[in-house]
């Protein structure tokens, strides 16, 4: 058996997630169902994380092990021809040794978008949460420095988690960037707590509308005081831009990024 | 009654274009049963023009007459509220006089898009074409300049269509853009004949993919060889931006645009 690693991109609009579920359809049942028709035998994808229903990913990265004739960079052509519009392989490779695409994983980028219209605009809608007030986008690059570097980011962490200890994590980067009515916020970090990223993006959009300040920002990091946050944003506006592994790919992550 | 003048967008993915059909749903058809949930009696939508299956539009304009208490700034409101996400109410006023949606517009502005990628991808994949192959955009810049102007436009008109003579068109500017992977298409002209732009975005594509020169595009407008100009690109990527109606808004269109 030969292990491969490959980049995958969907809309997760119409799924459960990435995670097979009992009820209805996930990304990971879709790839599985289409590499079973390629090479013939049951394959089981491992994702670098599992993303929620709804969530998009331009380049989530997989690991799945499997015996083919098919030369690795000539999979995605097969296994995009089983596959509907909405999920798509974007590369292929022999992984390198030792490689998890889950526990050798160092940092993740994901964005989320919000724009701001006072009625629905139906090309944003599936990938963007709406403001219906407009946002102050320096206040909200302000702010994101404040998320920049290692805390416990236990107030960020959706109120249902099971984790209690290890919520510290390193933000390497919290961009924001304001364009035309659109405001996307891209963070870059070495692990996620669960729906921490729509947290963050929940509490710099409460900057922008004035609810809250950066020093509150600030504050609420270095207090950990959840309640202090901003609400979470709905899943549609966030998207796994990326996962980058280390030169040497072996199992180095203490924790799984999630 | 009172005529009303109102600005809609939509995405078209899912709908057998703007006009009502036996054979499927249209934007139409679900935009005046909305309505009528609204004002409690059928309601008749006139649009600037029509548009195909899965065309989207960002600025549709629109007319309708109906009796109702409601301010006209207010109608988007209670008429979005009745209709599904991929379909919006942006503005809505009382209409100036003698306006007709389809009669007074005086301008209109397409969008074509385009991506370049080995693989589809998702996240753009039902609102652009995909190129698999990188086209050279400053090439397609310089042939773009061919198309502006007052041109017989006959060769960039699909063949079944039933208009023979009245093939003039005015193109006041077709602009192409490159960002990263995407290509964009934006055309403002005074009246475009059935797939027109589709066709201009289709011998554009050529440009930039080398099977055609900008020299090409000249001698194609000036010889009115239909046969030489791109192939219809699809419905999918093409986006009806906006309509622009003169100060009069009297009805001085000589033919409909289409």
């Amino acid at each position: 058996m030969m292990r491969y690693k490959a980049t995958i991109s969907y809309d997760g609009t119409k799924y459960v997630g990435w995670q097979r579920q009992k009820n209805g359809l996930s990304i990971q049942e879709v790839l599985e169902t289409a590499m079973q028709k390629v090479f013939g035998c049951e394959v089981e994808c491992t994702a670098s994380g599992r993303t929620d229903a709804g969530v998009h990913a331009e380049g989530q990265v997989i690991h799945f092990e499997v015996e083919t004739g098919i030369p690795a960079d000539k999979i995605p052509f097969s296994v995009n021809n089983c596959l509907p519009e909405d999920i798509s392989m974007l590369a292929c490779e022999v992984a390198p040794k030792g490689f998890n695409a889950r526990f050798s994983a160092k940092r993740k980028t994901y964005k989320y978008s919000i724009y701001y219209s006072r009625f629905p605009l139906p090309m944003l809608e599936h990938t963007h949460y709406r403001s219906t007030v407009p946002m102050n986008v320096e206040a909200m690059k302000e702010a994101a420095q404040k998320l920049v570097g290692t805390h416990d980011f236990k107030c960020f962490m959706a109120a249902g988690s099971n984790i209690k200890d290890k919520t510290y994590r390193t933000m390497y980067s919290v961009d924001v960037e304001g364009k035309d009515n659109v405001v996307t916020i891209t963070v870059c970090g070495n692990g996620f707590l669960y729906n921490m990223v729509r947290i963050m993006a929940g509490t710099l959009y409460y900057v922008g509308i004035g609810k809250l300040t950066p020093k509150d920002v600030g504050r609420i990091v270095a207090q950990k005081d959840r309640a202090a946050a901003g609400k979470t944003l709905p899943a549609k506006g966030l998207c796994l831009v990326s996962v980058e592994y280390g030169d040497g790919d072996q199992n180095t992550s203490e924790d799984s990024l999630s």
